[in-house]
């Protein structure tokens, strides 16, 4: 809570150069950042990476790969877990729906979305007004520099930025270490410290069939990180909800998490289940499982963080903290004495006005929240192949429609990445469909009861194992053919279809979109308003002194890198190759600590003293996987993979005593590849030799 | 739901010997079943068994001994993975807490606990009545024969009955198999069939530190049953739920059951997390998180069940066909014509003021169904750590009373039994009883919310980890000569402690005993009388063709051994050593499929025909674990070990078309002892050679 601790994920566009100069002496240039920014990628599977060489090579975790890795695997063909490299381009893999965004360029929009929003209007016309003002601004984007324009509500509803990015589809995979290696320790060492993995990968953007020219990159730095060094993180931060008010984070606490976690846990079950039954459905369900568990323990830790008195405690000051600023504000502007003070005499009662309206939101949506994630983010049916069907039964009402006035997933500036991931010719299999989807509908029931009307629409006359049973024997959605059949049919195609899936997805639609208009009208209006009056008080009275929380779009950390205490025990800052084999072989080389043949033949081979992983300060959380570490100079000195448990309170509050991110060292990368891979060529490629 | 089906877990006082002979020309003698009754044995581990020898060998499951084989077991010394065979009787090992009883008579003391309730009463004065005269049967029976004494309720408070137990504390282990066979297939075979499991144990029940003389014993059959065989199961099915009504049903699909489920993965989640980091940890949560996982997979069955809307209406028409009965009757008996019409003119009001007690008692329940579990069951407290404090602070209070005033589990006939679990010297684990207490704290916040007075209560102003970390990091209750100086000390010794396990069972147990009063008169007492009511109807339209619902205590099932068809396919009645192996070596011998070393070392010393597990329609649940099973001339023929999953509905229905129980062949378990092991005297032993 200093002011000058290293917390924030900060925009590009508003960097924070005079606390840079400040705390480390070090002088933020604009080009430095706009290298940072046409280097640092997006992938659409929900990670970083940055680009590392100027032929479109880029890095990203294994983890983050993951789903790719595992599209282009087959029965008997396991890549994600034995791992793939391309000695030759010819050889690199084309992903089926891997989509890479690079951010090219900012522009503020607040006032032209604002604008559109008139005082007088009610919640859902102003919620109408609004996404119709956004899309006419992507639109015009769109159709005049051709690249992928959205824009991005920051501060919750503070300010609205457009983003515009360059876009690639033809993305290859050049290499992928062995999960052994890659995610040594699994589940039990996922959130922990010291680690010791390599959990990089490596693809190549192509544009016109020919590797990309990305002659902004990061150069790879031999040495890496020394203790003390200042670093930054450039990647692309999930969600946090540091500027969420009390009431929602109690509404978080006491609903949306447990709800939440409740999910996750019969997913998990289910697909641990699944994976049990034979080494290919273990495959089979390897991403989905991961996926799941990875996502259970990080809402464990928030949800552990939110019962904790000290974090509640810390919240409620900074929110009388910003009750009094607002309150000293508005006294100083009656006055007339002061900075800032034109302006602002409402500021007391724009902020407590603001904090009410937050509270009784949460009361509204505590009465429909269920219901709300079960039939319309689509908790109750979780497999893709419902999601198709959705998009199917939707674009052949929303595209008649003009964009504007469409739901915002089917804008025209949207539409190319929508089917590029809904024509997909990724596999999909029946049996795992069929175990997620029986899951789910199980959820649905033991949530609303077997007699909520919408469980008797959802099951219609079977129970949630038969219903599943119906749907994914019946349906013709496995075939990308049908999907794009139904797509180019339009209504008609759609109307017809006898599809259990598609009937299912038409059925559902109605009160699927009541609820959703409900949360814009009800909840997502009213606080955005909200948190858009609290936003003017905190700029009013701190300045741009406090970063939007994130977003899942670029933004720039920093910190310092630095071991940490636990139970005594003094953890140092990067840990080593040595240290993997030791933990290995301290447990039985049993999984999840066995280490590839790979390692375990190669070990006299390596220089068991090279740095492996790391941890810095530096601010991040879920999303800023695969991003890229790079020191004072730009270079990349490590991928950022994780965090310590002491961090995943990080959605609410920013610590530095023993919170971390972990990252591969960048020297590892190398000596792994030069001793123990055959990736001469990749070695050359990154070291420019 | 045919008059002549094998449905019925039946009273041994009260045997089909009518429907035995008309249907199977079987003619149940008083002697066949007085020996089964003196030869079956409950073990309070939670299963069944039965003597097989004349010296107090008795056979159960490998996974109803695992309980004790945990507890036998060290670092480093793992007998619930390893199995154990003691070559001669002075190396066979003594079980810290394994409690057996073998039921020696039954008397019917329905009319003098009916006498002591007045209708008058209100339903806590009916409640306590009630509970007085069952306190002072027992008292006077335990003085008089010496023999534990339960008054057990049937009909669910239709008919109450004295059960006089033989109770053997000194219990020793003679043989276990390796765990990869007795549970060969792991939770992924679990609940399945086709079935390859050796999941048989074999204990000796001691009496003045020598073998216990046991007459009565079950003669082991070395030929096994051949299909088609009339077969009887004689075990303690722990609970069935097919007397209940509609509104119960639904109560428990929409409240009961998904709690229960929600709390089972908590639970699973967390215990498999901890197994997972080293072998030591899934050695000491093996036990644990095999019961967890077990049961959540049969409440998942039962849910499903229960969301069938065939089962429902199944459900249905029994009712409706219970009061068309009702009103038969009432018309018979208002015009003097027919059997019984003597009493019952009151019969039609009888049944529908029933029906609607009970469905009223499921409205009161649901408001604090939840609180009950959590705080006076004690699911928010999930460590047998708890229960021990727990019953420190009661005793304290409980023991000045009159046995017939204090709570049940206090009363002077449980008290040997009671303590003898209390005193138990079985190890306990610190990090894993604080795993299962964060997991279950947190379920507590999880469910009733971070404000709510019983979670601040219980968590302290600590979040659940952290109170976790505490209560187990302070306790002195592992100590078991602790715990005897706090039972011992009184009031005194509890209220001077500071154990902080002692103080939260102090703290919450004004609350909890709250909610136990309001579930007792709230719900327990008024469905009792209902469901009394609903009995004497069935007794009067129906007489004794209708078994009572299970309660872990003595019954007699039967059956025939045959297979089934799923799918199209056929499945034969038994499974054979060879398909163990072959489906081991299908699937890569990969855990849960592999065998143990000296199986696939000893393949060929086998005869891979023998019968391995075979099914039959008798009419088990739960509880049934361990059941001998029974031919015509009431030799063993096989040991009964699981349901398939199509009878995970049993607690609710009966159906034969393709649910069946499972067990292991008697031939199986003579050729791996003579075989494989090295268990001449055992065979010996059972064989009588």
């Amino acid at each position: 809570m200093t002011a000058v601790s290293d917390e924030g994920m900060w925009l590009l566009n508003d960097a924070p150069k005079q606390r840079l100069k400040e705390k480390y002496a070090f002088d933020l240039t604009d080009a430095w950042l706009k290298n940072a920014m046409l280097a640092s990628v997006r992938l659409n599977s929900g990670g970083s990476g940055g680009f590392v060489s100027a032929a479109g090579l880029l890095v990203t975790n294994h983890h983050v790969a993951a789903d790719s890795l595992q599209k282009l695997s087959r029965p008997g063909e396991d890549l994600l877990r034995d791992g793939f490299y391309a000695p030759a381009r010819d050889k690199e893999l084309k992903c089926p729906d891997l989509e890479i965004n690079v951010l090219q360029e900012i522009v503020d929009v607040t006032p032209e979305v604002n604008a559109a929003v008139k005082p007088e209007m009610k919640p859902g016309e102003a919620f109408a007004a609004r996404r119709a003002v956004m899309g006419r601004i992507e639109k015009e984007s769109l159709d005049r520099t051709g690249l992928r324009s959205d824009v991005v509500t920051l501060y919750n509803g503070g300010l609205y930025h457009l983003y515009r990015y360059k876009k690639y589809t033809d993305v290859r995979l050049v290499f992928a270490p062995e999960r052994q290696i890659a995610s040594f320790g699994g589940d039990v060492d996922n959130f922990e410290y010291p680690r010791m993995n390599l959990d990089v990968a490596f693809f190549r953007a192509y544009e016109g069939g020919v590797p990309a020219k990305t002659p902004h990159f990061f150069k790879w730095s031999g040495t890496g990180p020394a203790g003390g060094d200042l670093v930054f993180v450039t990647g692309h931060p999930g969600t946090t909800n540091r500027l969420e008010t009390l009431a929602k984070l109690k509404h978080r606490r006491d609903l949306t998490l447990p709800y939440t976690l409740a999910r996750l846990r019969a997913l998990e079950a289910a697909l641990t289940q699944y994976s049990e039954q034979s080494g290919e459905k273990r495959r089979q369900a390897a991403t989905d499982l991961h996926s799941v568990a990875n996502a259970r323990k990080a809402f464990s830790g928030q949800y552990q963080g939110l019962l904790d008195p000290n974090i509640m405690a810390q919240k409620k000051a900074s929110e009388r903290q910003l009750v009094e600023n607002a309150a000293a504000h508005a006294r100083r502007s009656r006055t007339g004495e002061g900075p800032g003070a034109a302006k602002g005499a409402a500021a007391l009662d724009d902020a407590l006005n603001a904090l009410e309206a937050i509270e009784a939101t949460q009361a509204r949506l505590r009465a429909f929240e269920q219901p709300y994630g079960l039939v319309e983010t689509g908790h109750a049916f979780h497999s893709p192949l419902f999601g198709t069907a959705r998009h199917c039964v939707r674009m052949a009402d929303e595209l008649p429609k003009k964009s504007a006035d469409r739901l915002r997933e089917y804008r025209d500036s949207n539409l190319e990445s929508l089917k590029f991931q809904l024509f997909s010719p990724a596999p999909l299999y029946p049996e795992l469909e069929r175990a997620k989807l029986t899951a789910s509908l199980t959820f649905l029931a033991e949530t609303l009861g077997g007699e909520h009307p919408l469980v008797k629409l959802a099951l219609a006359g079977k129970n949630p194992a038969t219903r599943a049973d119906d749907l994914i024997g019946g349906t013709r959605l496995f075939d990308p053919a049908e999907r794009k059949r139904l797509v180019d049919g339009g209504k008609r195609a759609v109307d017809e279809s006898k599809d259990p899936l598609i009937v299912l997805a038409r059925d559902i639609d109605a009160e699927a979109r009541a609820l959703r208009t409900r949360f814009e009208t009800e909840v997502e209006e009213p606080e955005r308003q909200a948190y858009a009056a609290l936003s003017g008080v905190r700029f009013l009275t701190l300045g741009n002194t406090v970063a939007p929380d994130a977003t899942f779009t670029l933004r720039l950390a920093f910190g310092t890198v630095q071991g940490y205490e636990v139970g005594g025990e003094k953890l140092n800052f990067h840990t080593t190759f040595g240290e993997a084999f030791d933990k290995s072989e301290k447990l039985g080389g049993k999984e999840p600590f066995d280490l590839p043949k790979r390692w375990t033949e190669g070990k006299s081979k390596l220089d068991l003293g090279t740095p492996f992983d790391f941890v810095s300060t530096a601010d991040t959380i879920g999303g800023n996987s695969g991003s890229p570490v790079l020191n004072r100079a730009g270079e990349l000195v490590g991928i950022n993979f994780d965090r310590n448990r002491h961090g995943l309170v990080r959605n609410f509050v920013y610590t530095d005593v023993q919170a971390r991110h972990i990252a591969v060292h960048s020297k590892s990368v190398l000596e792994a590849l030069r001793k123990l891979y055959p990736a001469g060529p990749l070695v050359q490629e990154l070291t420019g030799t």
